[in-house]
């Protein structure tokens, strides 16, 4: 039984996120379904490299299966797609130890979130960006950003519900810039918290509005309290770019989307 | 009865085109019912610089429609929005003369035809663009199109019962370019026979294939015959990205979506 990582891109909009939910589709439903069909069975169990939320769209989501049956790595990127929905897709797949764990394996994430800033809608990035249609102070907001750098406690940052038994995480990098007019927060972890991203975006946005001050981020840190930090930016503006993994288990170049490739 | 021209952005897919048609929705029929609706009451009738097939993109069609009652540009773009369904939405609007009539006034249309050359598949520009899979000969391509530049008789460019009553038309400018995974064909000219620009980017690809010479799509002009030019390419990958005015008929700086804006 040879053991395949597999490469995934997605549009988040009407899936409940990656796990499987008492109620609705989820990712994981359709590829898990879409891996059995390829194999012209019963749906097969497929390991992520993390959970994402209800909505939240992935360019690089890493998964492992166990095959039943040798295929080549270009019939798995051409047949799992024909079996999967037209959302979804398989960019790459390659063979790996039996014992590869994506999530394990991994050795950090980098999620980008996306604020559409002008005023007017755009039907053109719905549901692919958050529409707060409002221009942001980035100077302030890259400021903050700056306080949030490296470990901490980040209870502050963290859903009602985490199931994660630490709440230290490392954020390697924290970027605020601007493409046309969208605000972007470009954020690097080794691992994150359930909707810490989201959060990190909803209390710098605040600063952004001129609510809160650049130094108030790093003390809703110290606060280590949920209560103390800005609201749940909403899924839709999220995106999982990458999961970064060490030799041998990078993928070729190309394999992946741009970070600039789709909506 | 002050007559208003609006800026409108849409999203192509579940649409029938601009024009209203005996089966289907159109982007008129939305509109016109948007516009009644915005005002209290039934569809109020809306003219356009030009029709765009099924499937089409665009992100700044011209539309004219006279105002039963005054209102301010912003409850306009605001109001008119929330009677759109989310995929279409109105970008801009101003205010214009009695008989201003937005096909008649436009001095030129800019069109973008988007080619994913990616092998496999990607998720998130589906219905957004032309995903052929295969890599062009961009250079091939550029040196054709300059073979297409200028005002030609485009007969072999135009679509069984297209209406026009002349097939001559005038391309300002052809330009092939890279983004990433995509090939992308801009053509610029003072208006368009239907389905021209499918069917030149489907005769530009039979050359970036190597199917063809760079020479062999002036040839398809000179031949004036429709069965001597390539395929039509599919709609899914056409935008409309820009209808172009003189003053005072031009929209204020950061109405429009940017070329880059969007999926």
């Amino acid at each position: 039984m040879q053991r395949w990582r597999l490469l995934l891109a997605w549009q988040g909009q009407g899936y409940v996120g990656w796990q499987r939910q008492p109620v609705g589709t989820s990712i994981q439903d359709v590829v898990e379904r879409a891996v059995g069909a390829f194999f012209g069975g019963p749906p097969l169990p497929v390991w992520a490299a993390g959970r994402l939320d209800a909505g939240v769209h992935a360019r690089g989501q890493v998964v492992a299966v166990d095959a039943p049956a040798p295929r080549s790595a270009e019939a798995w990127v051409r047949g799992l797609s024909r079996c999967l929905p037209r959302d979804i897709a398989c960019l790459a797949a390659a063979p790996c130890a039996a014992d590869f764990d994506p999530r394990r394996e991994a050795r950090g994430k980098w999620y980008r979130y996306r604020i559409l800033e002008r005023r007017g809608p755009c039907p053109l990035r719905r549901g692919f960006t958050w529409h707060l249609g409002r221009t942001l102070d980035a100077d302030a907001m890259a400021a903050a950003a700056a306080g949030l750098h490296g470990r901490h406690d980040f209870t502050s940052f963290r859903a009602v519900g985490c199931s994660a038994a630490s709440p230290v995480r490392a954020i390697h990098a924290l970027r605020v810039s601007r493409a046309g007019d969208e605000l972007r927060v470009d954020v690097e972890g080794d691992a994150f918290l359930r909707h810490q991203v989201r959060i990190l975006v909803g209390t710098l946005v605040e600063v952004g509005l001129g609510a809160r001050g650049p130094a108030w981020p790093a003390e809703v840190v110290a606060a280590r309290d949920r209560g103390a930090a800005g609201p749940t930016a909403p899924a839709e503006g999220l995106w999982l770019q990458e999961v970064r993994y060490e030799a041998p288990w990078t993928w070729a170049a190309g394999a992946a989307l741009g970070p600039e490739d789709g909506p």
